[in-house]
């Protein structure tokens, strides 16, 4: 295999499609050349293999030669030769990776120019400024990039220069002190290093190295690390012939896309540079003008831009961004991709092109073009602007932006809140305690934690942005420190929940109001899931339910039933079932409860009617009901416990465990209080009652946690069977369990036998597969594993494909085997997201269920996931 | 298929080999009657199987014209007729299930008597006297068995007539006296319940019925449980002509073994009674004769029994034990089977009947018919007597019973023992702080915790008697209770480790002394499993490896480094390197650590020289080695915390952890704290290399700990490499990890590719598998499940066939696919059980680790899993 291409080179596929060989921009090129026939500037590029080989083994054997031959045909092409002194040819040396990195990795222009060359530029061009401005421009690139240096001196030099002739922009600084400057550059070379290269050959391979070596930059690293691109690709390296848009004045530089990123409007949209090369329009010193001030100008070179704009449309039927330059009235195409858009303007094109004949997109590309970010934006507020002073990073636990004053206790959030403050809930970490305060914040942001700690779990729920496990943030009495930055209580804050950056002060931020076309897309992601893998929501109350309706589930998938218990108005009748001291008082408190949770459940299935609706019974450890151990100790020691407390306190110690996650809890908890488990089976249907009665549709899931034994299920469903006996309620209901042990996994054929669906509890199995207590390891273990590559992922936030998707996929299939037509789906955190509903799709599940404000992405990455088993590609 | 077989029928098969079908005893008799011609009562046996639909539907269809006919062929037979006035047939009716249940079924004996034909029975026999002790017997067993009435005012009635006339023996009584006791037995039914059936064949259903509910009876199903035996076998039923011992003075009943049960000593052995039924002979109220004594008395059927004795031997290849009657001086054979014998016993007379030529048993058949039990016996005191009163049960942790003086407390269990007291410690459950009174008692008894709780292992490590979580044992400061017994401390109790039993006072003993036969099945076990499967031990210090060695191990499975961290000595050293806060300060308490272990593993390597000891690098979180931090919490409140107190309540708040066990250990804290995991390492080596110089062999073998992912465990084998790398020594090393994670099992194709060898942690696994913590779940929660079936067993006892076994299965395949050879072990506490072993054996695992004490347990364990695939009867 040849480890260069030119671009004219006669693939067997279309270019386009070749960019894990040739880069992104490399694939354009080619495509524009050799299938389009468009201007380009002839070049070749040098392949992300030659590049993998080199930084793997160091100069690949045969490039140099390749290298030799690319360079003797450009140079017959071109009527030109690189380094001659009397016309030579001058190249740009860029990178192109198979998937964009914009700005992460290097660029040298003008290479070829040397102290004679420059001569021979000036007298071919009759423009001595201008040959003198390409070689100091050249110079302090090389000098950057592949020697290394610091490009202060450089710049500092360039400064001086305009300063000492009272001008502003580069352009107007004469020939004589470009050529002095040329001088001062070259010895400022000597000084930091050695000589300028003056050898062109010696020039192109050091530029080449430079890209290559470029790809493992510390910026390109972190780039790839929060994008998800994997480290070991490489870059294409493209070398090109230069054209100039800093020629004279009929001739400039731009850049443009076929339609507005921003909103999706049709028209073209862009930046444009009179007498300029590319890096002038990037540096953003100069101001530039819209590309339609082009046609006044550049009336020729504009109609052939609006011509390449169409074509470039139709054939890449999407949006394509393109770098141009015009060189003395023509026009010159640099580069040409897929452009990235706001989610807005994202749905907007996407539903447009569907109705434009010549793109003629069909629903499911149109879908396949949306990302789950694109839906981020358009649900959530978000930073109206990129320019911002990161103050601290966390995780991005629930997406969306939010600016408030530092809040440090939960009473003081809500206190704040009712002033009429905008407030920001800051905490170590947050409890059930915390969840009013929680409530009365426009954001919160945590310290510790990870994505499915209390308080990221609580905000998604919400649809209300977290940054959970900032942990360089140290907080104390009277506020929070960063480093030598002190924020006080008061202050104001912001939050980016996507992307978990914290920044001091008040970022300015967009609206989320999504456009129209949200619902015309989603509606068509639903049409591509029908009969096939529905989404559902996890709701614990009728508002929840209401809104996940809303947002488009198709049932609650999970409903917790703990939350109820942990309400302010409740906590007090639990706490007396756990401390009754005969079975009158126990049954007393009991029927306490069950009138409240038939209030519960009434609510919920009424917002649900005619979906069905999964109620998980009781799962967490009694002693989660009861105060803090510690606390309660403490007092104790101290002698400052009331009678009550007391009480408290022994009932903590008996309940107390070395591994709640492990013990207590679940089915478990109702085999050993059968009492609390009737009582909810018993509110439910009759629940499910009332609503019947009242003309609803109540279709009921009853769902048993922490199953490892068919035994126990079948021990367990006998509560619900009498419940039903002495039920007169006219209701569907089911009963089913979670998978969420991997014994359970394991023995899904047994357990299939008496459950009528399976629903997996990731998160649990996910703690227990890899024996990772998510309280415990998020916090330090889990970022030392990630930074030192140990786990892909935190499988926390994506499902780990490996082994727990192994244990849901054998479930299902197993479970299946035994019962066919056994409905699967999953609950817990992993089901909105797309990754992991990627992999449960591909698992076999009929649903996936995740909180109500992911319920559109899931919807959306449902859709994803069986077009990919149809291999309709996504977003290019 | 019949419901129904005669004695005599011909089956296909072997009948002894029909236990399934006709039960133990009806097979036997099957056996004796069809194959060896011995003289037996004539009969027929109803099947298990017509039990079975008994108990699940009610009185089979058709067992009634099936048992017409079996009685009317056994009419013809005996040339007599059931119930007839004139001669009447009389009948037994016994249970006989698969497998023995001694006494917890129901017989009834002399069936077919009524109030005519108990006339005519006196008139054929001439003895009034005979007829009518006859059928009083009869009355009062049908009585109690099949009409459920209290036996106690029929007995009363007979000691009433027995005091009236002044005898002592039921047989002294006069015919008139019997007559009388006979009409008042039944007045006494009509009182109680209504008229005593008349129609024999009413009294054969009625008696046919209490033997198959009697398989449900509370008695029955408690010995089950106890036993391990199903539930749904259900009973056989034998119907047999009567014959009897009660007859004469001519006659006679006994039980005899064919060879010394207690001790194995060859030579007739067992009790005789004259003119007496069965009954007696177990009731135990007349003083039984040797079975030497029937020689002067009945020399013909002495001799005849002799004879049967010598036939049965060669006939079964084993001891047997047999009931008989002698009826007016002919020898009846009513019983045989295969008998149970003590121990010592067993392992001589597997030994002797390989000598034998008569019998000529394998060496694999007389390993198959040791019993771990059999070796438990001869390894450990036994209790003396069954005849004890228990004041509880537990669960037995560690074989073997103990008797000694209660001790509520670690200091002053060990200040008593060096008193030259024999102590029991009871305490509520143990931690590594009462280490040192374990040692000094003789046995250990705890309230709470399972199996696998600190106690139930330490103890078993040292095979020293315990009994865990006997509940319902309230301890409080100066003793404990029982219900309404109280156990002061210094008072005497005994402990029985094998059944869990709790007695007052001092049970007597026998001693541990293993003959000398155990050896040498052992080595025939050991020639069974050489080169396929090796049994090695857990130890942690010289003195456990070098009992290891004697009991047999091939070389240590497990060797816990976190046990040397907690001695006296060296917990203040780890205390300073958790609480240090300069490297250097680390590195200082790292160099103290490295010494004191260097010295530990070279006592071990030494002890195993020549076999591999697999040492596992330190896996407990690190508050472990903290004190506990609620009482530090509570010292805080209270204000009595020295200041290196206080310094430990912090350093014990930073590593408190939610769920220490899924939380920051093992390779996890290697990889947070990787100084201490090298030191490990370089201090195994420099002792590898000290017992290499001084002559030995050291294999050594390093195991990463709770491993999740290739690139971690990859991670952790640079440690090792690291340290080999500054090493000389000449040593083998080879790195490996425990699958103790489901997750592990699930990538262990990608594990193979770094690990040397596989072992399995399957206390871990058990309690990731299950989302058990044992810690939390042994106490209420597990006693619980198998009480109500929730579960088939305990499964840290045995691991778990369904799950567990199934990720050891999957991840030993998947491992050698990528690395044939690939050694396989299994540590962890299941190494030691019978029934796990098989399992794994099943699974391919090339070795188990046991605790020392449990080392001969597993080599016999290895072989009879090994002979079972071969299809080795176990024995019968």
């Amino acid at each position: 295999m040849s480890l260069i291409y030119a671009f004219d080179h006669a693939h067997p596929r279309a270019p386009k499609d070749l960019k894990a060989l040739l880069g992104g921009k490399g694939a354009n090129l080619a495509e524009m050349t050799s299938v389009l026939g468009l201007p380009v500037p002839p070049g070749f590029t040098i392949t992300t293999e030659a590049c993998r080989v080199y930084l793997r083994e160091g100069w690949p054997a045969g490039l140099d030669h390749e290298l030799d031959e690319a360079v003797a045909g450009l140079e017959r092409r071109m009527g030109r030769r690189l380094g001659d002194p009397e016309d030579p040819l001058l190249v740009s040396v860029r990178s192109g990776a198979q998937f964009s990195m914009p700005g992460m990795m290097d660029t040298v222009l003008n290479l070829g120019l040397n102290d004679r060359s420059v001569e021979g530029l000036a007298r071919q061009t009759h423009d001595e400024r201008f040959a003198y401005d390409s070689y100091r421009r050249f110079m302090a690139m090389y000098a950057r990039i592949v020697l290394g240096l610091d490009p202060e001196p450089f710049e500092r030099g360039l400064q001086d220069a305009k300063v000492r002739h009272g001008v502003e922009n580069d352009g107007e600084l004469p020939a004589d002190e470009l050529r002095a400057l040329v001088a001062s550059y070259r010895e400022l070379i000597v000084e930091l290093w050695a000589t300028f290269p003056q050898d062109p050959r010696a020039q192109l391979r050091g530029a080449v190295e430079a890209v290559f070596r470029s790809w493992n930059g510390e910026r390109a690293r972190a780039y790839r690390e929060r994008e998800g691109i994997p480290d070991d690709l490489g870059t294409a390296v493209n070398v090109q012939a230069m054209v100039f848009g800093n020629r004279d004045d009929r001739s400039g530089t731009g850049v443009g896309f076929t339609r507005d990123p921003a909103t999706g409007d049709q028209g073209i949209y862009g930046d444009f540079l009179v007498n300029a090369q590319g890096e002038d329009v990037v540096a953003g010193i100069r101001i530039t003008e819209p590309l339609s001030a082009l046609e006044a100008q550049f009336p020729e070179a504009f109609r052939e831009l609006l011509d390449v704009f169409a074509r470039l449309e139709r054939h890449y039927r999407d949006m394509c961004d393109v770098e141009f330059t015009i060189e003395q009235g023509k026009l010159w195409l640099l580069q040409t991709r897929v452009g990235k858009r706001t989610g807005r303007a994202a749905l907007r094109m996407a539903v447009q092109m569907t109705q434009d004949p010549a793109i003629a997109l069909t629903k499911e590309e149109a879908v396949a073009r949306i990302t789950p970010e694109h839906l981020d934006q358009v649900l959530h507020p978000q930073f109206a602007t990129s320019d911002v002073a990161v103050l601290a990073r966390g995780l991005g636990a629930s997406p969306g932006a939010a600016v408030g004053r530092v809040y440090l206790d939960a009473e003081r959030a809500v206190a704040a809140a009712g002033r009429g403050e905008e407030v920001i809930l800051v905490r170590k970490e947050t409890s059930p305690e915390d969840v009013r305060g929680m409530l009365a914040a426009q954001g919160i942001l945590t310290t510790r934690g990870g994505l499915v700690s209390h308080a990221a779990v609580v905000a998604r729920g919400w649809g209300k942005p977290a940054v959970v496990g900032a942990s360089t943030i140290e907080i104390d009495e009277r506020g929070f420190r960063v480093g030598d930055t002190v924020v006080h209580e008061g202050d104001w804050i912001s939050i980016d929940g996507a992307t978990g950056v914290v920044v001091l002060g008040q970022v300015p931020l967009t609206a989320s109001e999504p456009p129209g076309e949200f619902d015309t897309v989603l509606g068509w992601a639903d049409e591509i899931a029908l009969g096939r893998v529905s989404v559902r929501a996890n709701a614990d109350t009728a508002l929840d339910a209401q809104r996940a309706r809303r947002f488009g589930a198709r049932g609650i998938g999970l409903c917790r039933t703990e939350h109820m218990f942990l309400e302010p108005d409740r906590l007090p009748i639990v706490r007396r079932m756990i401390l009754a001291t005969s079975p009158e008082e126990e049954e007393e408190a009991l029927a306490a409860l069950f009138a409240a949770q038939r209030d519960d459940f009434r609510g919920i299935l009424e917002a649900m009617s005619g979906f069905p609706v999964t109620v998980r019974l009781l799962d967490p450890p009694l002693h989660e009901f009861l105060p803090d151990l510690v606390s309660l100790e403490r007092g104790d020691a101290a002698g400052t416990l009331s009678d009550e407390e007391h009480r408290l306190l022994l009932a903590a110690r008996q309940w107390h465990e070395q591994n709640p996650m492990l013990g207590v809890r679940g089915v478990r908890l109702g085999v050993l209080k059968p009492g609390l488990y009737t009582m909810q089976v018993r509110a439910l249907l009759a629940a499910a009652h009332d609503v019947a009665d009242a003309g609803g549709e109540p279709i009921v899931e009853v769902m048993i946690p922490l199953t490892v034994s068919r035994a126990e299920l079948w021990h367990a469903l006998q509560w619900v069977r009498e419940a039903l006996e002495q039920s007169t309620a006219r209701v569907e209901v089911r009963v089913g369990t979670m998978i969420e042990t991997p014994r359970a996994a394991l023995v899904a054929d047994e357990l299939a036998e008496v459950a009528e669906f399976f629903s997996f509890g990731t998160n649990d199995l996910t703690q227990m597969t890899f024996g990772f207590s998510r309280d415990d390891v998020e916090g330090t273990l889990m970022p030392t594993y990630l930074a030192n590559g140990l786990l892909e992922s935190n499988p926390f936030k994506t499902v780990d494909g490996k082994a727990v998707v192994t244990l849901v996929r054998l479930a299902t299939e197993a479970g299946r085997r035994i019962r066919p037509g056994l409905k699967v789906g999953v609950c817990g955190e992993h089901g909105g997201d797309p990754a992991s509903i990627r992999h449960f799709v591909g698992a076999g599940v009929d649903y996936v269920s995740a909180s109500p404000f992911r319920v559109p992405i899931a919807r959306l990455a449902v859709a994803h996931a069986l077009l990919r088993a149809k291999d309709v590609s996504e977003t290019a």
